[in-house]
């Protein structure tokens, strides 16, 4: 066991270091972006507005008792009613806060309120959308269309490990970090704080679409340098940590 | 920024390493126990059943909406029955599974199920329970008493970096990890998941909260070796993983 000694070190706290770190914040270094920007030329989709007529299952009681893994999804495409909540529910920024530095306040929480999430969206089933890749705008409750291929199921399905279910999903949900964002203010510490933070939208997730008659299942085997690829992510300033598969289910 | 490189490979999926490690579940080596055992002389209190009666927040639209991260909280006494429906909440079992090797269906996600967690409980105010430290029993539904102290409250501020509205809580959730648990399936893969699966449990406790008019903050900001220490943990076979201290808060 003791090969793991190295590993279970990442598992602890390190904000006692700081007191000693010049943090890039402290350095008073610019405070990197919030939110990625947009290419020009890129086609940007206005969200509806987040609207809980969409909730079937209101019940929180209900939603936390039925919540599971689900890979078993019907052919029903998702609204975009739906995928505005979804997003909303996992990301959606609720006040910005700040002079000089800025920071969201949001569905979830994050270490700081740093929140070094990207959400990418590959879309195969949502009303009103062409199928392709779309990364979410949380300060505008956008979303942005990036490109398009063939065979992108399949590829997504290679990228996660050969794990079939995902292909019939009508959107997976596919989160990238963007590491100094947290890094910029906690230094050595930011690291177990953004996986931390990734769990909560995840679980956000779940509980969001229980109570639309969706199932999720959260993916963490993923093949790292494919899924990237795939994204155009440099792997270094930006990599997918975490991603998730969404469709309709049965009524259990 | 070269010196986070280290760190930012913590964040990536290594399960593709697998197929290459010859785990210890692989090697046919002893599952772990699901859940730490109780000695026979500790005090065991059986918890109410989990009851949808002490939600006064219904509406899951409203709980993401409304959950924020809360540290101030009146003095009011959390009931038993709240205790019971927050613990189930964050790692209540709904189904035991398997023949040889057990796994446990619970209501957040974890990883291959493996839950490698344990809840700790700092009680300050819940009614009918002396003040004192406990830990949960999720395979029973149960709390076993593990002990009491002076200046409970001041040590557990101090361990969370002097942060000192802890004190005023009514419940501090104390997470540690059995990282073994994991790793026996997942070795160099577990890390990364075993954070990500904090997070779920996490945001379960917020939204839990947040349906029972109370509060929660998470903490990833405390000293690691104080912590552990007053716990009685010892630091590599288990140690703390998260902290989030529980009261009633006013209606907004």
């Amino acid at each position: 066991m003791n090969k793991s000694k190295l590993q279970r070190e990442l598992l602890k706290a390190k904000f006692s270091l700081l007191k000693d770190i010049k943090t890039d914040q402290k350095q008073k270094l610019p405070q990197p972006l919030i939110q990625k920007s947009v290419k020009e030329d890129e086609e940007i989709i206005i969200l509806p507005k987040v609207d809980r007529n969409v909730i079937v299952k209101k019940d929180i009681f209900d939603c936390i008792m039925d919540r599971s893994s689900k890979r078993v999804y019907t052919e029903e495409s998702l609204s975009l009613e739906e995928l505005s909540f979804l997003l909303w529910s996992t990301q959606g920024v609720k006040k910005v806060v700040g002079k000089v530095n800025f920071a969201t306040f949001r569905t979830v929480p994050s270490g700081g309120a740093r929140h070094p999430f990207e959400t990418y969206l590959v879309i195969n089933r949502v009303e009103g959308l062409k199928k392709g890749v779309y990364r979410y705008l949380p300060l505008e409750h956008k979303i942005v269309f990036l490109f398009d291929k063939n065979d992108m199921e399949e590829e997504v399905t290679e990228a996660v490990s050969g794990q079939k279910f995902i292909a019939s999903s009508a959107v997976v949900f596919i989160w990238s970090c963007i590491p100094y964002r947290s890094e910029w203010r906690y230094d050595v510490a930011a690291h177990k704080t953004i996986l931390q933070d990734s769990g909560h939208l995840c679980e956000n997730l779940y509980l969001a679409c229980e109570a639309i008659g969706c199932g999720t299942c959260a993916i963490g085997d993923y093949n790292q340098e494919i899924i990237d690829k795939f994204l155009m992510l440099d792997g270094e300033e930006e990599f997918v940590i975490y991603a998730a598969p969404v469709g309709k289910v049965k009524n259990e």
